[in-house]
């Protein structure tokens, strides 16, 4: 492997453009403005997001033109924004995704569909290899800090999985290789709804005691779920399902945490998500999964609660008040 | 149920004692000296653990001498740590708790058995009904500050359990009920482990990805050991089992958790022992665990490194180093 697109921008976007340079691979950038993309080019690193986090930049190509990111690529990444997913692949050739490697690591639904991202994109380009998922458990904040994470690679084809493993090649990054695309971009989709249940908790002024009660009872949620849209023999307790959870459940830095933690402190959801300058996923993930749920007649209590509080103009003291006796 | 009898003086002690009289029970308390039994009963609070939570003491009566706290008594708690309960089990008179329905609510072995408190106590004292246990998920500190809490009562009998269970009668607490005394214990035994072993990544300045992955592996090892050494069916995702675990792993309350981070910090365990006032149990239980996992000849990673640092003078920056590469 030579080379590597990331299409995305965001802070994730930001931080796997640092691994793949860091591991002396050439890196085509997908971003949206050609100020922007100059201004990567010239200093080394994303003013909007990550902005300690330096990438080789030598090895690194910024740019706005789709097909120039794409040319002798090897892998493409798609890091945007869910919502942004359909629109940034409808404009890409499909016959050039063909033969690249495709890989995803969105945390969240393709609006209106119930789609996961890796199930979307192999239905758009139909891609001659199964298209791989990258997944947590981490912060983009501390890969960018260098500190020591696990990411999942997850494929149907395990040698696509350790292939692209392989490619990445710096000392703070360990992978684990996983066969389970749709188990493990259900669990990183879920678990970002988690986030924002934790952080509506705290910011109610719930202590410890309960937020481990919200999130076990989170866990078999997840469980169900699982069980029920994609039954499969798998180990939650491993990192990448569990793992990552938790990372977010438990975070200073994640978005979902924060945007539940104002809604809990009773900032009206509209002005929450507003002020926040990157989209929390887990605020549209919330409202699919909900479609969904009914869809396939489970009841969730934790993810149903998120849902009226986000969703529903539901009163997060209220809300909860109600979830502590569904709980055990 | 009309009395109530706490042997014990450590926080989570002092914090039944403010449960149970705020259910309007008495409660006989075992305290260690006449000094600190009419303080207590003339103040309404322990002034060395818990200063800031009032009991009702004209509920309360503190003393020194077992069978007055024992007499007319319904329920004996145990909730000495585990290294006294032999002593203090061995001076009660037999016949007495023939009687009296005993539980226990302590986390660690007995010292040099391998035995859990709640099977010592059924062999030692051979009483009319089996012995239950009371477990988190909780802090004694948030329950003392009435924050909402989950307590498991859990006993091979469920109508003792939900007898106990409905003795405590406080808004701030609702009960989980379990028939599955042997795995709560053990669950609880192992998670001060993980506390520890969490306090030392803090310690040595890993991050919430690291952390996150320490957990989940520490999970997958309390799924393995349970499996070997009580197999049964259990949700470990209930809260009782997990939930605790998560109480103490990411916890700012936890002495488990203060210990590692001292020790991952650089400082001596001996030090670090001795710094603290109270005991922390999962140092004991790591090295009666390592007997354990010995006997029965299986590794797990997570806490053979924390026995190693707490008591075969490993390094924990190497040891964590070396760890590592078991993580998954």
């Amino acid at each position: 492997m030579q080379k590597v697109t990331i299409i995305g921008s965001g802070s994730w976007a930001t931080a796997l453009v640092k691994i793949f340079s860091e591991s002396n691979l050439s890196v085509g950038w997908l971003v949206r403005d050609a100020e922007g993309a100059s201004f990567r080019r010239m200093n080394g690193y994303n003013p909007r997001y990550l902005g300690f986090a330096r990438f080789k930049n030598h090895l690194v190509e910024p740019t706005t033109d789709i097909n120039q990111a794409l040319q002798d690529s090897s892998l493409a990444v798609f890091i945007t924004p869910s919502a942004y997913l359909m629109n940034t692949a409808k404009v890409i050739d499909r016959d050039v995704l063909k033969e690249i490697q495709i890989a995803v690591s969105i945390k969240g639904f393709i609006p209106g569909t119930g789609w996961i991202p890796n199930v979307y994109l192999q239905k758009q380009f139909e891609p001659q290899r199964p298209v791989a998922v990258l997944a947590g458990p981490c912060h983009a904040e501390e890969v960018a800090s260098g500190k020591p994470t696990w990411l999942t690679v997850s494929c149907l084809s395990s040698p696509i999985a350790e292939k692209i493993s392989r490619a990445i090649n710096v000392p703070y990054i360990k992978t684990i290789i996983n066969n389970d695309p749709a188990g493990v971009e259900y669990s990183a989709i879920l678990k970002n709804i988690i986030g924002i249940a934790s952080g509506i908790a705290l910011g109610l002024n719930y202590g410890q005691n309960f937020q481990a009660v919200l999130v076990s009872n989170a866990m078999k949620e997840t469980k169900r779920f699982l069980h029920e849209v994609d039954p499969a023999e798998r180990e939650l307790c491993n990192s990448t399902y569990f793992g990552d959870l938790l990372v977010t459940a438990y975070s200073n830095y994640s978005r979902n945490h924060t945007l539940g933690k104002l809604v809990g402190r009773g900032i009206n959801v509209n002005t929450a998500t507003q002020a926040m300058e990157m989209i929390a996923e887990g605020f549209h993930a919330s409202r699919e999964l909900e479609f969904l749920l009914k869809k396939i007649n489970i009841n969730l209590p934790v993810f149903n609660a998120v849902y009226r509080v986000l969703h529903q103009h539901a009163s997060p003291a209220r809300e909860f008040a109600l979830l502590e006796k569904h709980l055990c």
